[in-house]
Order: C-alpha cells, then sequence, then structure tokens
C-alpha cells in the first residue's frame, strides 16, 4: 500500500518530503526555473528530470572518489533520497574563472582564470537577496564557527578538484558552483544538488554555456544545454 | 618666497599637495561633500575647515595614546601635514553598532548592537563602487598580505578602542568608521582622515547624526553637526 508522505519543505527548485525511514528524505526535482532571486520564472518541462539524473550521477561519481555527501540513491526519473540534514544558511560558492557577480566585484573580465579557486560564503537568504558575508559576518551572525568554515572550504575545494576532472572527460569547463552543506549528529556533510541549475559549465573549445545562463540571459535552450552535460557523462561514466 | 607646490591628487574631499620636504605632503581639505559614490554632490562652506580640525586633534589625541598615524601637524584651518605613504586601496570599515549597508546586508534593525566589534574590507574603486571584499578576493587581487590584513585588522580595533573611549568624553557614540592604511619603507601606517565624513557619530541622548548621513540622507545642517563634534571636542580636551 503506498502511503503519502508530509512535504516537509517546497523550494524554488525542488520538494523535500518525508519518508518511512527516519533521517532518510525524498527529494522530488521540479520543472520550475528561477533567476535574479526569483524575478525571472518560468516552467522548463523536462528541466526536473534532468537535473536529478544529473545530480545523482555527479553525487555517485564523488562517492566513488571518496567525496561523501547526503545522497542515498537515485528514486526515479526526478527523484533521489537523501540523508536528513540541517542545512547551514550559507551557499559555498567555488570559482576558477570569472564570471557573474565576481565580473562586476573585481572588475575581471568574463572568463578571466583565477590564480586559485576562490571561496566565497553567500547568506542563503532570499529576502536579503542572498549577500556576500565576509567571515567576520558569519561570526557576527553566527552561522558557522571558524572550525566549520575551514571544514567547508577544505571540503568545498576537494569537491572542485573531482569535478573539474569530472568535467574535463566530458570537454568542459566547470567555472563555478555553488554547494550548500549541512549537518547531522554534529557532522558537516555536503548537501542539496550539484547540477547545471548550480553550476556554470561551459564547453572547452566553443566556450558555449550549458547552464542556467542560457535561462538568465536567453542564450539558448535550456533543455538541451542541460541534455548536453547528462548524455555526455553517461557516455563518459558507463 | 612663497614656492607653489606641485598638485599630486585631487579627491572628493581632499587636494594633496607636494612640499619642500620629501616624504612630506600637505593635504588640503575641500568644502566639497559627495555621498553615494559621487551620484549625490554639493560645496557645504566650512566643512573643509571643520574636517581638518577635527581630524587633527583626533590623530594627535590618538598619538598621545600611543597609536601612530601620518599625522605630522596641522598647518592651517583646512591644511595639514602627512607622511607621504602609498595608499593599500583597501577601505578598513569599523563597526559597533548596525547602520548603513549592514543593515541591508544582515537584515539587522539600524541601531542593533552588534556583540563584538566587526572589520569589513571594502575595494577602493570609485568605478566598481567600492564593493565589500573576503578575504578570499583581497588574496585573489593581491591587495595585502594575510600578515597586512591581520596587521591591519589589529590597529582598526585599537583605534575603534580609543575612538570609543574619545566619543564617549562628549557624550557620543561611535556607530562605525572608515579607515585606509598605507605603506611607506615596508612599514603600514594609519593614514587619510578620520572626521563626520568617514564616521556615523550619535549624540548619545538623543541619538541625532553628527556625520555625513545628515547630508546623505538631508536629516538636518551638516556644518552644525560637524561643529557640534568639534566644539564638544574642544571643550573636553583642552
Ligand atoms: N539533505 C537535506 N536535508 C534537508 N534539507 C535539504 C537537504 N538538501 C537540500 N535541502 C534543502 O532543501 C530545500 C529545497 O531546495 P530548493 O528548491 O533548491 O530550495 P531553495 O529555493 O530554498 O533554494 C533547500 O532549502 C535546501 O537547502
Ligand atoms: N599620507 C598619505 N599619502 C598619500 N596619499 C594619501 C595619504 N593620506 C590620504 N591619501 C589619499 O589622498 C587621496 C585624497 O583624499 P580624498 O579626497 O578623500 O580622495 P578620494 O576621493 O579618492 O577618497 C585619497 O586617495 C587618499 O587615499
Ligand atoms: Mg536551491
Ligand atoms: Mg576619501
Amino acid at each position: 500500500m503506498e502511503v503519502a508522505h508530509m512535504l516537509l519543505y517546497e523550494g524554488k527548485a525542488k520538494q523535500i518530503y518525508q519518508t518511512e525511514e527516519p533521517g532518510v528524505l525524498r527529494i522530488s526535482y521540479k520543472d520550475e526555473a528561477t533567476a535574479f532571486n526569483g524575478e525571472k520564472k518560468d516552467t522548463l518541462l523536462g528541466k526536473g528530470r534532468l537535473n536529478n539524473e544529473i545530480s545523482s550521477l555527479i553525487f555517485s561519481i564523488l562517492k566513488e572518489a571518496g567525496v561523501e555527501s547526503h545522497f542515498v540513491r537515485r528514486l526515479s526519473e526526478t527523484e533521489q533520497l537523501v540523508k536528513e540534514v540541517t542545512i547551514i544558511p550559507l551557499e559555498v560558492v567555488v570559482r576558477n574563472v570569472a564570471a557573474g557577480s565576481l565580473v562586476k566585484r573585481l572588475g575581471f573580465e568574463r572568463g578571466h582564470k583565477l590564480k586559485t579557486p576562490l571561496v566565497e560564503w553567500y547568506y542563503k537568504d532570499d529576502a536579503l537577496g542572498d549577500p556576500l558575508l565576509a567571515e567576520a559576518h558569519i561570526k557576527e551572525l553566527a552561522l558557522a564557527t571558524p572550525e566549520e568554515l575551514a571544514q567547508m572550504q577544505q571540503m568545498a575545494l576537494r569537491v572542485n578538484e573531482e569535478l573539474q576532472k569530472l568535467f574535463a572527460t566530458i570537454n568542459v569547463d566547470i567555472v563555478d558552483f555553488k554547494l550548500e552543506f549541512g549537518k547531522t549528529n554534529g557532522e558537516i556533510l555536503l548537501a542539496d544538488e550539484i547540477s547545471p541549475d548550480t553550476c556554470r559549465l561551459w564547453d572547452k573549445d566553443t566556450g558555449d554555456s550549458f547552464d542556467k545562463d542560457l535561462f538568465r540571459f536567453q542564450q539558448g535552450d535550456l533543455q538541451e544545454g542541460y541534455e548536453t552535460i547528462l548524455s555526455r557523462l553517461i557516455e563518459a561514466h558507463s
């Protein structure tokens, strides 16, 4: 007998449901796309499936490389099971190449290669517009201890190394990406998603974007871009 | 015989001239007021004198307290002599109470007392709008080494202690302020100005502002506010 499980939270891109198993959640990826803090919105058929498939694949590959996350297993085309965590309200951004807000902040040209990967913290707070935080702000808000920040930074850089290797196998540069971490039993665990919604992915030869910038700046067909990433990943990793 | 000395640099609030003495500059405080990255501008008669007198007094009192700066001596109503430094292009902001951009960034109420004084770094770059920087950005831009940042932070907090004590003697809270540091012979020295243009100063009883917010938000007469600060300082320190 099927049991209806409680919807715990509905965000911009995913729904989070309880399951029979304590400490395990079901994430259902939606077809909604949002950008610029929700100002731009649309329904894009198939996006939920693409992000779930890509995110599942990436978390599996990370696990093989020794990087743990909340990911338990893929459940269906649009769903996965994950370990429940208490999300730390920080968006942890890793950048290899200047794009987006970094271009405006530091005056770099879009595409400028950074000397070393750069880790930024943003306050995950839609009402405030997800502002950049310095470590002093994080301390004042008591969002994470200096030790937790150091640990997340180290984990984020480790994920970056693996993602750079992974995307190199499909001729794609990972320009930047956003991670979220959560806590469970006092431990910090990589959570949320890693998908073209949360990464900038540029073809190494053409420079074409295969990520949410397609939607943000109406540069082309989002589903086609995400489909390219998924099919190249499947081809390289099967 | 008077010798005309070269104008080295003209900024929004001051002119910097060479002097006969190598390594010593003359700063002339202007009557111009600007805010919001130069979008709002006006000439306010007497502002140059008030800022020069207040800044000279504060640097002298800091020196008595053991805090060195570029300040050599007051030269006239609107001028002072300073040691030449190479300015590090960072605006070092110390905050005791939430106001201005911190209210927007962290969602605090204006007037919220911070748990501990908070030090922020802004990129001194008018074209980029003086954006907030994290330490990772400063490293990427090579604006200062981690050791230099630690040193400036320590100096800024030391200045904060002295300014809190000083303004308490005239019944004023120092809400926040901006410092600039420069380098000379490999040493870091406190430079630029400390004045109601670069501080937020609130009367402890009434909460009235005596600083550039009077101009920013047309809250009252700027010269009157600055004059209050100067006359209270003179009364308390003579
Ligand atoms: N393992 C997890 N346990 C609990 N919450 C999670 C987990 N992984 C992700 N989340 C949270 O699920 C929510 C739904 O995701 P999303 O639709 O992207 O929301 P948002 O619009 O807040 O970014 C987010 O708040 C995200 O932080
Ligand atoms: N001791 C010093 N040596 C060299 N430059 C200085 C010194 N103190 C301040 N300055 C610089 O003098 C310039 C003029 O000041 P200001 O009018 O406030 O300029 P700005 O509009 O750039 O803030 C600023 O660039 C400031 O950093
Ligand atoms: Mg999200
Ligand atoms: Mg200035």
